[in-house]
């Protein structure tokens, strides 16, 4: 099992490569949930989101020869630019596969980190051959987005500065796609404070996460659909374990009251949040949950959305 | 003349009471401009804009006796919410005159920091008429937004901060509308750095500031329009001598570049910036000036915008 040693390693050797980003509250939210909310602001993190955390450090744990044959991965989301920079800053090519309508936004941003593209088509099923055929050509080595040990130590790094920071919190949560963000928040907030209660926030059309803490078994995601494109993936199979033992509950949220939440956080706290990084305070909303005087810490897990792609708010 | 002693002194009476806001940069920002950007992100300061250094700076400047009786301000802007947070941490009344017309967002900022709003007509003259009878029946001091030495002082400690943590700076930018902001930041940034360069940016429906500074003679803003509505006062006197004698240039710019730059600041840099605060980058984009390799400090001025007050973009 993780510990906090493993926690502190990674912190030491990410730290020089990551921004400390910084915790910030809002009256106008603190007011609306009746609690005091401290959010750690990812979405302010190198590359846009915490994905540089994880992708750091893995790409500086790599022994000089198995780095020198590079990194791949077949993300097209935050966890692709996140591993490009990371590689670029140790010198190291970063091969990245994405697929053909990947949008220009997410392949620019690759690009300007120096990322090599290779375009594949848009099935999970020719970005994993796509990747495969680089590997064998190259040697380079895979970095899954969430399912790796390395990849949760990183992600855990946030809640170990949120709560240097902010001690004595009672509740934390992180938004759960694959899990890596949640699993590591978990594992950082249990370890540093036992007495934490820990929450998952998931989208209701993506409900994998909630399903499996549940029952009790890993259950797939099958045809989700939400605005939160960050959290469609499946629950990774090593996350699941640490989550079923350090998570003690999950809650879901819709869509509506996402992208509400997504306008909230831009107009009274001015954070640019992408709908996935909107899910936990959006399902603090949306349940009905005793937070009286509650101090809540919450993962802010990433930025990059652009204005004209949010939808008009129901508010 | 102001110099750094009074603005470190300044830094120490308001630290406990600010936040020590993030410096950021960003990859696609760089690339556009060939240069090195380093945003002093005072959109994420207390209140959301600088305004609370300044704010803060004098209440907590003022004799117990003094400040027992209250201040008072008629600003309808980020200076009233600063205000009534700073009166709020020293425990003292803040007595706000605001124009009946004013947003309501901004009307319950002020509220929500414990202000006590006493509505106007949207005329200047019934704005200064209402403060002076409030200051007659209570004996509470006036705090002027921008023309006060003690408020350039306390805005002056946003550049030191930047200066800093990035004290190798060839330039550093602010916009200028009353000039409080301006004045504080040559003030500290030439004191720190006698070889730096500073320039102040204005839009230019609101270009009295350039005509003053270019002219050598005080010019009052006559009819300002622009969507930058943090910047339509007229230079304060006091800050005019500072300026002439501190800032190198001032550089101007339309609006759409500036709605352009509120934009790009979102979609780029995952950070909410009103339009007086992108004025500063909106005119390094317009405006013809050799930037390559540069070192440029940037600062934010605030945040303070709803995504629907924004009009669509040209980009």
């Amino acid at each position: 099992m993780l510990g906090l040693d493993d926690i502190r390693a990674a912190h030491r050797r990410i730290e020089p490569h990551i921004r400390r980003t910084p915790v910030v509250s809002c009256p106008a939210i603190d007011a609306l949930l009746d609690a005091a909310v401290f959010f750690k602001c990812e979405n302010l993190q190198e590359a846009g989101a915490f994905k540089s955390r994880g992708a750091c450090n893995v790409v500086f744990s790599l022994a000089d020869a198995e780095a020198a044959r590079g990194v791949v991965t077949h993300s097209s989301g935050n966890h692709a630019a996140a591993l490009a920079r990371a590689a670029r800053r140790r010198g190291i090519p970063a091969l990245i596969v994405m697929p053909e309508n990947a949008r220009p936004m997410k392949v620019d941003k690759v690009r300007r980190y120096g990322g090599q593209i290779t375009f594949c088509k848009p099935t999970l099923a020719d970005r994993e051959r796509t990747a495969a055929r680089i590997i064998q050509e190259t040697g380079a080595t895979l970095v899954h987005p969430y399912d790796d040990r390395r990849i949760i130590t990183g992600q855990a790094t946030a809640a170990l500065e949120l709560l240097e920071e902010v001690p004595d919190l009672d509740l934390v949560m992180a938004p759960v796609g694959g899990g890596g963000l949640l699993a590591g928040t978990a594992t950082a907030a249990k370890e540093m404070r036992p007495s934490i209660t820990v929450w998952g926030a998931e989208p209701t059309g993506a409900d994998d996460a909630y399903r499996s803490w549940k029952s009790g078994t890993l259950v797939p995601s099958v045809n989700p659909h939400t605005i939160a494109d960050g959290l469609l993936t499946s629950l990774g199979q090593h996350n699941f374990p640490i989550i079923r033992a350090r998570v003690d509950d999950i809650l879901l949220v819709n869509d509506p009251m996402i992208l509400d939440t997504v306008h909230l956080l831009h107009n009274q706290a001015d954070l640019v949040v992408e709908p996935s990084g909107a899910v936990p305070l959006a399902a603090l909303r949306e349940n009905d949950v005793a937070l009286h005087g509650k101090r809540i810490g919450i993962i802010l897990s990433g930025g990059n959305v652009a204005i004209d792609e949010l939808p008009g708010t129901v508010e």
